[in-house]
């Protein structure tokens, strides 16, 4: 389990035995079975998540009860209602598992203590949310700009197992298309 | 100009004047006319740009060769092809000038620098990107859940200056509909 946190970390920063015993310490490693929740709407939001295995989905539920895909995570990947947990208020979204997942998790204390206590983990951390912050640019160009085949082709070449693994359902809430468009683009 | 700078940084964290002029020596200050490019689609993206006055608009170009308004940025926004700068690949997007523009220019080199030499300057900068990862997540939120009224409500709400400033074409791409339905919207 360890071993996949400084692998991860390791991929853009270099980590000594020791820094990288500073940063684990700073994490709890925690279990959950599918369908449990991570995070529920309302709540307070306690920690960022780092997914070891398992698959997790984002949900943000409108007013007249629909569930909308904001994202999935899997291995390698980290979640939360990034919102909520900076700004320390409730969830406007759910998190919650799509498979059995174990992930460590950071409270928000502890991120401070880590950023303030080993810089390269801040480096790290910034070049993780620049990552992110692009991924998330192609996204909203995605759904501006393609048509619901083209979204589905791209997510499929980028995340070829993630769509293997999500039920179709869930796949047209987050391309944001119809479950009988997708039925056709899948087939 | 400087002064704009400095209180945008500090907005986030402290600066002493000997930090402020180490910063401040590795941007340099560009103005820009109304309708120039600041940076132009399969060419490299020299900087990432800090808004000092004016407004710029980063666009796609589709394969129909129809143009999709990926953002705005006005005063005290950051805007570049974050992929193509970060990656120092060729822009896959233009950025160009609503109105006359003056610019801080920051090159990937001394952004590397800056980072570097000023532990501060990427604590200030992690923050600038966990925020715009955030309004980017609103953004995909509000592509998939809300009706062309309800997106043009938020943009209002958020940004009542932007909307008086932007021609209405243009409004409509970044939104996502067509010209038609924002002219019943705004009316």
């Amino acid at each position: 389990m360890e071993e996949k946190l400084r692998e991860h970390i390791q991929k853009r920063v270099p980590l000594t035995d020791d820094e990288f015993a500073f940063v684990l310490a700073h994490f709890t490693l925690k279990k959950y079975k599918k369908h449990q929740f991570l995070i529920q709407e309302g709540e307070p939001v306690s920690y960022s998540y780092f997914v070891v295995s398992g698959l997790l989905k984002l949900v943000y539920t409108d007013e007249l009860g629909k569930q909308h895909i904001v994202s999935f995570a899997m291995e390698d990947w980290w979640e939360t209602d990034f919102q909520a947990y900076f700004a320390q208020t409730r969830a406007t979204m759910s998190l919650d598992c799509l498979e059995d997942t174990v992930v460590f998790c950071l409270s928000l204390e502890n991120y401070h203590k880590l950023c303030a206590g080993l810089q390269r983990f801040e480096r790290f951390f910034l070049q993780l949310t620049i990552a992110g912050s692009i991924a998330a640019q192609r996204r909203i160009l995605s759904l501006l700009t393609t048509q619901a085949k083209e979204r589905y082709e791209q997510l499929f070449n980028q995340y070829p197992t993630l769509i293997q693994r999500v039920p179709k359902t869930l796949l047209a809430s987050y391309l944001g298309v119809s479950r009988e468009t997708l039925s056709r683009l899948s087939d």
